[in-house]
């Protein structure tokens, strides 16, 4: 359709063989005119960010831990303020006050048949100075896990996500009144002890495996990235995917004045107790274990037979909290708009960590700092973006997207008019660009990763990642114009901006080269990331490239870069799956149950070793997927409009422009005006069903999953459940949500109208 | 076709609901008359096998170790011959004198980076009597072994299979000049040194690891029936699948005239010194590995990280034999036929062991001798088979199917003439009926199945597997009339039958509930398999009962009861098959060469961790597949026309049967007499390309799988390693195959004309 666009993209084949010196292509929603200007500030700005001064914002501040509430995490908090202001921003610290609750005791015990006491410590290693910071570091916990002291049989639950249970159930495994231990993996850890305790548990361990981040998948640290035998992984239980942020203050800011809720209110905190463990102290306890060996996906890494238990196996358990309120100090920095000053674009990093947290959240915040520092100095040479750029550094993502989510809901008025759009990252690594994110900006990420170079291979990034992902098996990516951005779950700080605000939303990192076993240890480092990840800050360096350019062309844009082509094809793809799944599902049951009724879940069990048939379920309707399947076309007609209008707005010399019409700028303004909200018209007012915290038609963390993506979540929830009427029903709510964003892209669609 | 045969099985689902008393079912191959005489004769024997004669015969034959050369090995064979007798068959003793090494040196040591001596043996366990038998038992060892005395670095090969060494070639892992490890299974064992060998390597040890069939299984022995930690797995690495039996008289008996070639010649040996080992030995060489960790697909149950190697490792290996000749005692006990004496039917299961070996092979042997008891109870009270029942223990089944084939061998022009079918058992377990063999016996094997009671279920035994096959997840066998016999490959005595001379064949036994891992260890006892396996030998019975039947209605049937419609509809199966293999590495070969093209591979390896593209291969050609197809269906209409005539040929009262037109028997003599070449007509008297050996143009263990099928083996390989006018020439030769087969079945429906 737009030529300039497609070009170096159709033909990488070609130009993989016979490069050919070429004029970059006309930057989307700028001018021939504008581009130029625009490219010629993006080369200074790419020149700019300074790997050694990453390494050494590092160092500064992974020194010490710098959890919530902590000491140094104030200190961060203050320091990178005034780097802030020292490359010529606005920088102010807004301080929210949250429940954030810390171990007052932990006990886990494994009381009969033998006795074994689980050392709940992750000892020093010379190799690595800051480890050795007990004073300051948090022990490891999990935090918002409810207070309790039980003692009780233990069962092992493999990940314990739904899967696992209803493999229990086939094997005549109950929970039923006893403690379950589940390895880290496969969901958000706040699912855990929630399906535990749906399942009538009364504690929640949960251990790293070594087949999942240990000795198996790589050298154990401090020989290698991975996580050694007294390494824990600390973290957020919360049920994050009913509403992130402080527990007591869901969907307003925690402000001094905020309505709190009482601690009992707090539906976020688990209903059972919770631990981490090391797999040192986890090893005892599964050999404990008595009952059936476990199925051969269930097997971890250790030297044992794994088994269901419980056997003679019991278990103590106590976790109690100190349960008071911490400050946060979010650091907001600004670059004024110059014309468009009411238009803002935002991009944060959380600096909080749950130790020292080199790698997470540092790794991500300095490459933060550079592009912060680079726009300064572009600043001094005259460059004025049109819009108002917010560069944030959250505090208390860990435990629970604080930072951020009070932050949203405090400022959710101003972000319904201004915002334009949000750009995450979080913890960076090597290899392959990875965003996920809004549909409508696929073609923008592409656009501004061909225009950084990969320091691996010298290609550029959208190259690589493409021709990895045709290794990788996707041979579309040979052929599609546009990378396919993954659809957002959650996980960071993106979520308040994506699924509550509505903000079209990006995370962007480098990963995929190197495994690490470090995460939310104290051997999270910056002994451990300068050894064993971005050594040399390169993909530090290409990150803070890649997402400056974005931040810059968000900012300078006539028109915002939006097209909306792929956000209607991707809207059908989900449709499409959706009637594939209740297919799906509808052959399963009905499978399922005729099974029962012949007997061959029975014929199938061995008598020594019984399995239950499953329980038999209701037959799966047929679903109206009508009004979903008329929206996407609606949504697809009027995409394929403004895509069209949109390009030949800013088409080249030449072409017909706005500029050559007259009222040009009233017009981009209007049709920006109507862009701004045009994430939003995805929104539903009342959210998901039971969630009403999350608003976004089309993307949701899964309540079952935590991390993983549900995208047109009240739908897919529904049928996975088989709440089949509820399916029907918002089928509709969804199509609505599609029809809005039909209707509002027709509106821009006209505004551009010469 | 034949609602006498269909009705029970499309009933199914409604008769599980509500059975009601009927009327056997006509047995194919018999006139109402013979059929209603023949049940009364089946109802007696199916009374007389008896659990605990099984028991007291199991603990006799496994008492002592009786592998092939051994005292009790021949002692066993003279008790067999005589208990034969005492059931009033004709039995005698047919030697046999092959090569068969036995150890002389072995030596598995582990010289740096640090010192280890394997130990190389498997220690008395006081629980189990038997094991304690320490001078007649082999020692660990892999017969066929060639001599040698190596040191060399050490690397993983995962199972050692060739998939296993184009991920090493990823990885820029060599093994030339190298001792591999390989973990048993997912081949015949044998494939690993040969693999090893091809790939340049200097010698192969091989091991079993925990996750395979140890702890992290089920409860190692004797807690449990899993490979305990000094558990060895002994076994044949002869290239078998280049021909079994003697490595020193290919295609002959080895009688003591035959012509022997020299140790040198028999191509059979393996070219690198092999041994096989516990993981308790296994575990000090794989924690001396360096290089990079494995995939995950690579790691095994023990706790410890699997690296590539070699990094430091190096083991001395050495392997040495007695190359002497050894003497083999094959059983044959013989019923004679009355009318029909001239042909045979043929029921084997070896008598030989590794070790003790009361699983492999007596717990298939006992359920043999009681019917074979039985059938001298009938005889007693008058049965008299119409065609002779041949009733075979094999000695030297373990070093490589040694007694059967060189009795196939000796016998082969008198087996062409007078073979009807062989059915072969091996270890015998618990749970489901497993079968496997020539298609024209689907339907056979199905109604036999439906007239035996399950022990544990109490369902019919074909009722039982069908339900299973459903819940394990093919809905098809709710519908399809017969039960689905899987292809034979080898690793039983069944292969010279089928693969060499042609003979109708079946293999099978009951499994599916319940592991073990002590197969080829001196721990598969009669305290072992009393205590975890078929402990009160209700398997063993029913066993007898599925197989007596089939032997008696294959020797007494008025026609033999073959049917060619599902023959015709596999050969069918396996000729879309073929073409989807082509298709899909046509496709592959494309893709690979395409990335390696745009450089994709370049692109997704990291350069810390580098992997290397795999080789370009030539583009795959379309193929000329018509032939086959054609084939295909001439052997559909002709075995249309065959079955309709056999059905028309013995319809029951009122139909119009031979025996109404003068001279049935004549004409069913006719038609037995071509139906006795039935299988002998798909083979090809010069075998499979570079293994004439082997004729069966439908049937073959693999070349690199061992014991996994490969249905129209010449093609199938042709197209899996590239030979693609090789795979032309052979669709010619297996299109040959069915045409015969289609002919000859013309003829005999020709026969059957009334």
């Amino acid at each position: 359709m737009r030529p300039f666009a497609f070009v170096p993209l159709l033909a990488l084949g070609t130009l993989a063989l016979t490069p050919i010196a070429v004029d970059p292509p006309q930057l989307r929603g700028f001018t021939a005119a504008s581009s130029r200007v625009q490219r010629e500030w993006e080369d200074k700005f790419k020149a700019i960010p300074e790997p050694a001064r990453m390494r050494e914002s590092m160092r500064r501040l992974a020194a010490r831990p710098h959890h919530v509430g902590s000491v140094y995490g104030k200190d961060n908090a203050e320091w990178l303020r005034d780097q802030f202001r020292s490359y010529g921003w606005q920088a102010e610290i807004e301080r929210f006050d949250v429940l954030f609750p810390t171990p007052k005791e932990r006990v886990v015990e494994l009381v009969a048949p033998t006795h074994f006491r689980a050392s709940l410590q992750e000892p020093t290693l010379k190799e690595d100075a800051t480890s050795g910071q007990r004073d300051e570091q948090l022990p490891t916990y999990n935090a918002y896990s409810g207070d309790g002291d039980v003692t009780a049989p233990l069962v092992y639950v493999n990940y314990g996500i739904p899967a696992d249970y209803d493999e229990l159930a086939r094997h005549g495994v109950s929970v039923k009144g006893a403690i379950v231990i589940a390895r880290y993996g496969q969901s958000w850890r706040g699912i855990k002890p929630k399906l535990a305790a749906e399942h009538g548990a009364v504690g929640c361990i949960i251990y790293s495996d070594p087949r999942d981040d240990g000795y198996q998948t790589g050298e154990a640290y401090p020989n290698g990235p991975m996580r050694p035998a007294t390494g824990v992984q600390r973290g957020s239980v919360a049920d994050m995917p009913t509403y992130p942020g402080d527990p007591l203050t869901p969907g307003v800011g925690a402000t001094p004045g905020a309505k709190r809720l009482s601690l009992a209110e707090a539906t976020t905190i688990t209903k059972v107790p919770v631990l981490p463990i090391s797999w040192s102290d986890a090893e005892p306890l599964l050999r404990a274990l008595g009952g059936e060996i476990v199925p051969a996906a269930w097997r971890g890494g250790l030297g044992i037979g794994y088994h269901f238990g419980p056997g003679a196996a019991k278990v103590h358990l106590v976790v109690k909290s100190n349960w008071q309120q911490a400050p946060l100090y979010d650091v907001i920095a600004k670059l004024p708009g110059s014309d468009q000053a009411d238009q803002w674009v935002i991009r944060g990093n959380h600096h909080d960590a749950w130790v020292n947290g080199a790698e997470d959240p540092i790794s991500g915040l300095v490459p933060e700092l550079e592009e912060a520092r680079a726009m300064g100095e572009l600043w001094k040479q005259g460059w004025r973006p049109r819009r108002t750029i917010i560069y944030a550094a959250w505090d208390g993502e860990e435990p629970g997207l604080l930072g951020s989510t009070e932050w949203v809901e405090t400022h959710e008025a101003e972000l319904r008019e201004h915002a334009a759009a949000y750009i995450n990252t979080d913890g960076n690594d090597r290899g392959f660009l990875g965003a996920q994110g809004s549909h409508a900006l696929e073609n923008f990420v592409t656009a501004a990763a061909q225009d950084v170079t990969d320091p691996e291979t010298k290609m550029d990034v959208a190259k690589r990642l493409r021709l990895a992902t045709i290794a990788g098996g996707t041979a579309e990516a040979r052929t599609r114009a546009d990378l396919r951005l993954d659809a957002l779950g959650s996980g960071s700080d993106f979520t308040p901006f994506l699924q509550h605000a509505g903000v079209p939303t990006l995370n962007v990192g480098f990963a995929g080269e190197g495994d690490q076993g470090i995460y939310h240890s104290i051997y999270d480092s910056f002994h451990w990331y300068t050894t064993y990840s971005d050594t040399s800050f390169v993909y530090g360096k290409a990150l803070s490239q890649v997402v400056g350019l974005m931040v810059m062309r968000l900012a300078d844009a006539d028109l915002l870069p939006f097209t909306f082509g792929n956000l209607a094809e991707t809207a059908g793809d989900y449709a499409k799956e959706l009637q594939s799944l209740r297919d799906r599902r509808a052959g399963e049951i009905t499978e399922r149950n005729t099974q029962i009724d012949e007997g061959a879940y029975a014929a199938a069990s061995d008598p020594r070793q019984p399995t239950q048939a499953p329980p038999r379920l209701a037959a799966a309707p047929q679903l109206n997927f009508a009004p979903l399947l008329n929206a996407v076309e609606a949504l697809k007609a009027a995409a394929s409009r403004y895509d069209a209008a949109a390009a030949g707005a800013t088409a080249g010399a030449g072409g017909v422009t706005l500029a050559s019409q007259g009222n040009a700028a009233a017009q981009l303004r209007a049709a920006n005006v109507k862009l701004l909200q045009s994430e939003r018209a995805m929104l539903s007012p009342d959210g998901l069903p039971g969630r009403p915290w999350f608003r976004h038609m089309l993307y949701a963390p899964g309540y079952y999953t935590g991390y993983g993506v549900k995208t047109m979540p009240a739908v897919r929830e529904a049928i996975e459940q088989g709440k089949w009427a509820e399916a029907e029903r918002e089928i509709v709510r969804v199509a609505d949500a599609l029809k809005r964003e039909a209707t509002l892209l027709d509106e821009a669609t006209a505004a551009l109208r010469p």
